[in-house]
């Protein structure tokens, strides 16, 4: 009932019976509202609650906004919008799997939703993604629900983990040849925290990247104020493990904000916009929307402001470290 | 899949999982925003969307929402809350039959949503309730969708005219012993407008009243403020037909106003709250939540700034009478 | 500056130069808004913030609101709208005033923004009013900015102290012919808590009040549901201590509810709605807006609904009342 | 007493006495809020409402923000916020007059706020700036109460005329090196539209540009999606006109969007980053906040799927072309 009855509300929202118009106004009497900040707030007016649920950690909803279209909260936050996700999911994944010679192996820390998956299912030469989410529940949620991912989910080359990404990394042999970060940000005492600190990266990822691997993390907002949260320190600590750190940037409309991502290698990113966009045509299925050569060129150019507070930084994620390396290495002893 | 996921949502709000603290989180990111006025909002938290739909007429919603559970939506108006929805319908309803002496035929102009008809109908004596909306599609959604009614729907005393409420009035040749407006409000140029007029009293409700009958109607917002909008209005247009008229009003939470009734007839209104009281006992299945004898002498005593305007106010709901009056005749000859 | 500004805004408001409209539409960008419960929020377009400030107990605001004109927030919290403050208060002051037979001496617990004192000073025989606020700059704000209560601030009957009003009654030699209690709601933890206690009431305030003296507080929302939160236990609570004691309940459209308040005495209220209003004509200097008589009888005639549930109240307020009886008998000693 | 008690408001804020926390409980309940598009909303926490006014064109309102600082709103729209105004002001400036060889005389068509003539006057070579609002009011008010702009409005170079902007350049006979557009969107029918025209660009605008002068206008959204609003088009009329067209953008986070510009001229636009940076080292007074030469590098490079529908923009901005010709070729006669 409840799906039929959507249904109806979006056809009608589309305005097949010339009722749109009215229909709107009831439609803007409901309203999906985030707290950016404690002080600044983004709503948008809904069509319907598509779907909610919880699982053992997060509760989940898929909402039909108004202006952003199908909409994944989790824990009150938006997670991706159908209308602009590709530019967080293009941003996320073809850089690195672009720089890199020939990625064949990539494991992904994360990423339940399953669009980031979805992209590097996109490069024919890929060979095996090992999808690692804590939270079976939200994946199972995604897979029912987000129809564009369902291709992705099936895809024989996806093997999908339900662990903690990091029990799961220290318990392989095998290495990648990239591996991305598509975790919530490191929040004091969040779930993920421990995922962005310098132990992690140098004693858990680098290890399991093969030669000249790539690492790649989404690193949170990344505007001309709120980089200062999480993306510098994230860019910072990546330079003390890794010899070559690029960040970058882009606008997401649904997250009201500049979003950023780090990628890191031990050897050096050079390409053109030229070869980029050589490499894209050569090796990707299908066309990208937002991403190619020059647009990456000036999302690795940061603002003066940006790129200065960068430079900066000082602040380097560590756990409680002695401790943690020598658990580590009793782990590793096992 | 909606209703199944909306159950979950509930089930996890009622917290039988321990999760319900953050799925609070999760739903208080949806809203449903009415504007009481221009400047005055009023917002609940909603669960879901239930059903959306819309008529010829009018676009219809049902939501969940958390203050004041399933909600009646018609063109972004609150029609009535599954919480204290039996506020306005025990009011607009039982006074009006208690008083009378015997009421076995009613009719109801509006009241699709079925709850006037329900209360109607628990009066064992009721014969016949003759109930005539305009709009097909919304008596249809609130059969279907508000479970609370179904009862009252299948109810054989019940008799479902699809039609204007005057149109169909002006067409009959029987008497009502009770006639009750469940309608819009009297808003210039709205759909309701003429159903509030003093020739419509006159010329069409009138007549079709049994001796002694009594016809009652909603009257709009009762507040201290709020009366001058139409309540005083309708009481002075009932006064200049009608021998003995008894305005009456009840805050309704869910309004977050208090609403106003007027009952009127050529017969006076006597009744102590006892009688009152015993007649409920005698002639009603089940109990009353909110209304008896006390409750309706409370309700029918204004306070001084309200009882003070109605007494002052000179206004008259009128027409463009007389070509109105003219065609009126001619109907009358046919 | 700030002041001139904020005139300016007004006159236009005002439509003295025929922007008003267009006013409106700027106006209508800034908005107060308040949570009256976790899932219902309740909001004001602003014409201006006029002050805002800081006491050592709470913070204070004196805002301009376009549905209820000027309003006095307090912690977030509406304490009082310009446009129907006279409900709560003749509802709080008169009845208790006008069912004594000779009211010359008051006190009043909390009152800080003046409105109770000038409701009571209305009353030509009143000789002496006490008012016992805890927070200084509260009192200070309310005096600058508050024009309505000037006078009353000025008057030479009202004695003004800063203190806690459970210590100053129990410092206190004198009684008082009634007692009022315009307090924050008996919130368990909260500031007044102890001040609506079986304990409280009984060796703190009945000691302070005269022969068949009154006691009269504000008792919180009583709304159909709202009731059960204080209202109910502050009614039980006032039977365990005194042989008469009256609820009654009003509309408050600023508050988005109906509001309560609990008469209390040994000696019995006997006066019929002529008697209330010949006294009012007597005692009371200028004309009630909202109460009289009838109003009053329409007042404390309560619902079926919160009738019942007050009868079944089972609730009281108290202490760890050893300890605090131990140490009130060491106070009485010194 | 409005700015004393402002002031108090923002030192309890900065919590200098501890307060803090409760005083952003209180603060939390007034906001600003602003509709992006019918169904996207965006609301700022409001400390206070420092000034309100309305001019004969106008609505102004000066707001003390939570999330932006000092917020200039006109006709309930922000037009600029003093934490991120730089980044428009900047963007607007500095590319035109560096890519300039040697601007002295500069037109600011609009630009009432001031914030354009502060970074134009920040260019120690030039001579003479004639900034053009046609709304005294607006500028009054922002010479009033935007203190960062206090030293622009004194400085000798600056010459304010009140009148049309088309009116103004079409009775000039000198020309300029810059002509700055810092003008409301041209909304079909709105104030400026006209001034956004293929034929205005071509018979108002460049005639008045000096050899190789260069012609800049702010250009609306330019997000993956807004961009199609008015940016595509502006810099497709533009090409109509000029030879040589540079769209750029940059992401304001108080517009909630990216903001486009673009720059004409009939002189090819050729700096390196360096050469940027080196003038702007020779030229400006002070240090940019947000631009310098690799920040516009990035912000001069579109991503791919803005940079290829500007490509395929058809639209071009004209009037009721013939008429109008007609009529400016009498003005010429005059």
């Amino acid at each position: 009932m409840g799906d039929i009855s959507v249904s109806n509300g979006i056809s009608n929202g589309n305005g097949v019976n010339g009722k749109s118009h009215s229909l709107n106004g009831y439609r803007k009497s409901c309203w999906y509202e985030e707290e950016i900040e404690e002080n600044l707030r983004w709503c948008f007016a809904l069509n319907s609650i598509l779907h909610t649920g919880a699982s053992q950690f997060q509760d989940i909803a898929l909402l039909d906004t108004k202006p952003f279209g199908k909409a994944l909260v989790i824990d009150g936050k938006l997670q991706s919008a159908e209308i602009d996700e590709f530019i967080y999911h293009e941003s996320l994944v073809h850089p690195a799997l672009l720089y890199h010679p020939n990625p064949k192996t990539l494991f992904i820390m994360g990423g339940g939703e399953g669009s980031t998956a979805r992209e590097i299912l996109r490069h024919k030469a890929v060979e095996k993604v090992s999808m690692c989410d804590i939270d079976e529940e939200v994946v199972d949620f995604c897979r029912s629900y987000l129809v564009v991912n369902r291709e992705a989910f099936c895809d024989p080359r996806l093997e999908l983990i339900i662990n903690d990404a990091r029990a799961e990394l220290e318990s392989r042999k095998e290495c990648f040849d990239v591996i991305i970060g598509d975790l919530a940000d490191p929040i004091e005492g969040g779930p993920c925290y421990k995922l962005y600190t310098k132990s992690f990266y140098e004693y858990t990822v680098k290890p399991r990247l093969t030669h000249n691997g790539i690492f790649v993390t989404q690193a949170g907002p990344a505007g001309i104020f709120s980089h200062t949260e999480v993306f510098s320190c994230i860019y910072n600590t990546l330079k003390q493990v890794f010899k070559y750190v690029v960040p970058y940037s882009a606008h997401i409309p649904s997250y009201a904000d500049t979003w950023g991502w780090v990628m890191a290698s031990d050897a050096p990113f050079c390409l053109s916009a030229e070869e980029f966009d050589l490499r894209m045509k050569q090796r990707i299925k299908g066309e990208n929307r937002y991403l190619d050569g020059r647009t990456f060129a000036s999302a690795s150019t940061l603002s003066k402001a940006v790129r200065t507070s960068l430079e900066n930084e000082t602040h380097v994620y560590t756990e409680g470290a002695a401790r943690f390396i020598y658990g580590h290495g009793r782990q590793n002893q096992d």
